[in-house]
């Protein structure tokens, strides 16, 4: 029987002890010489050469940190930057940490009108047909989405979760400086993002795992106090919490992003640890051991929110 | 020296007198048998045999409208949904449209935090650097861009549209059904979508081409009265009108998204040209010769339109 995801989620969290998500965003200045060398060696200053590199670079970082984590966070921009040969970096990165059994939330932030959405939420989190075939495109676990379009634009991705067990992340309030300039603004009292909040809550009440629904939303660790009333207002929503560590978010902040029940959040942290032997209190790991410097990093951040909580 | 896109996509509708971009969204059930068939007998029923089918599908509406029309707007969920094979299809379709000199719409729909939104830019009109090299990935001329981060989110697109003289087209108000769920909420006495239009008009003021702003809006056909609003809200700004025909905008419905000057608008139609075969008007044709009832569609839209304005 195929597990539904979110349960799949919560019962990794637990296992690991460990309500947090590694985001693998990698950049080409993040990436150590050795590997950019080798990579360069084989296939040259090419889009393939770069593919190769973050490749390789991503499954250090998987080999090294999977028995400590429960999820990872691909932020398909950063492969898409790379073209045709990103892409095929970025899903075999999908496909190896699925190896791995960790859960892959594909940080998409897709979202359309309802026939555009279904093209992607099957690309990214279904099967498409060809003739009479089926096949898996992209094949993450979870995918987050932009709520801006409203119902009709999210539903596709919530028809596909159901029928494939998996779940969603939505935009609700992001971890970036101007995020407020429209997710604040005041609509009958209340800002945007708790109306959309709201919808969240609403669209995961009919979508429930064991105890969370697979419904989630995204709520940055930059918003503290946004993100205890939006814990309120989602109360069943597992809530995705980007801006940990490089972007500003620290581990007091984030006890309010919690149930009582020590679950309802996870939290991402990039490149904090991915690029952890570029930061001083990893430096002495060096280059070479990027990968050790970023377990490291893993358990660091493990213990952090843990005092938090 | 190269062109400012919005300049080369006004001087190529007044070329064409059509202002109309053909939407590049096929769907396997779009695409006449003739073409899967053989596709399929060379590549099986595989994600790359149904790439390949989009690719010779697209080809073939192309060599038969691009004399007519000023740009194609490829809907790269479309494409996305069948993985790499179907990113290697956008791509084909993308470099063969520019060879037709058509102006290249990529309708992306993205929009993340600064650093995400750059590689979004970065990639899909930009040019991405390798080691001591510079490559472009998809390389379209204009994208869509979701407007829910705010400025820091649309910012990156902007500065590298600066950089390479292309453009944007930011969702203010989308043509679908729910689209008012969130976007017309009434902030201060005004609906979101007259906010975020506001702001389109901000960022396009200091970003012009020759008479228009190279930073455009997204408003739908199905939206007449507000489309009416939008106008003189944005004066400055390309709007790009997607809704006609199979979602249910009409020719007479699009004289508000113009200015008086006869420019200010493109209207999209996908479904309603590149599968004219299919409608009863267009059936005459037949599956083999879709590309001839495509240029027809295209005639039709285009006299619709302007005998509407």
């Amino acid at each position: 029987m195929v597990v539904n995801m979110i349960n799949k989620l919560v019962s990794k969290i637990k296992k690991t002890n460990a309500p947090i998500v590694v985001g693998l965003d990698p950049m080409m200045d993040y990436i150590p010489e050795h590997i950019t060398k080798k990579a360069f060696a084989e296939l040259g200053e090419t889009l393939e050469g770069a593919g190769e590199a973050i490749w390789q670079y991503n499954k250090g970082i998987i080999d090294a940190t999977y028995d400590l984590i429960p999820a990872v966070k691909p932020q398909i921009a950063m492969y898409e930057q790379f073209g045709i040969e990103g892409m095929i970096a970025f899903k075999k990165t999908v496909d190896y940490a699925k190896e791995k059994d960790l859960v892959i939330i594909g940080d998409i932030k897709r979202g359309d009108i309802g026939s555009t959405s279904a093209a992607y939420a099957t690309g990214h989190l279904g099967k498409v047909r060809v003739g009479s075939k089926t096949y898996t495109a992209f094949n993450e676990d979870f995918a987050t989405v932009n709520p801006y379009l409203g119902t009709d634009g999210v539903k596709p991705f919530i028809d596909i979760c159901k029928e494939e067990k998996k779940g969603l992340f939505i935009l609700v309030k992001t971890s970036n400086p101007s995020s407020g300039e429209f997710q604040d603004r005041i609509i009958d009292d209340r800002p945007l993002y708790e109306w959309v909040g709201e919808k969240v809550a609403e669209w995961g009440a009919d979508h429930m795992g064991d105890d969370y629904s697979y419904i989630g939303a995204v709520v940055g660790a930059t918003y503290p106090e946004m993100g205890k009333v939006l814990r309120k207002v989602m109360p069943k929503s597992y809530i995705l919490v980007p801006g940990y560590g490089a972007q500003g978010g620290k581990g007091a902040d984030l006890v309010h992003f919690f149930n009582e029940d020590g679950l309802g959040a996870i939290v991402n942290s990039s490149r904090g640890i991915i690029a952890a032997y570029k930061q001083d209190e990893y430096a002495g790991f060096g280059g070479l051991n990027y990968a050790d410097a970023s377990r490291q990093a893993v358990i660091d951040m493990t213990a952090d929110i843990s005092s938090a909580l």
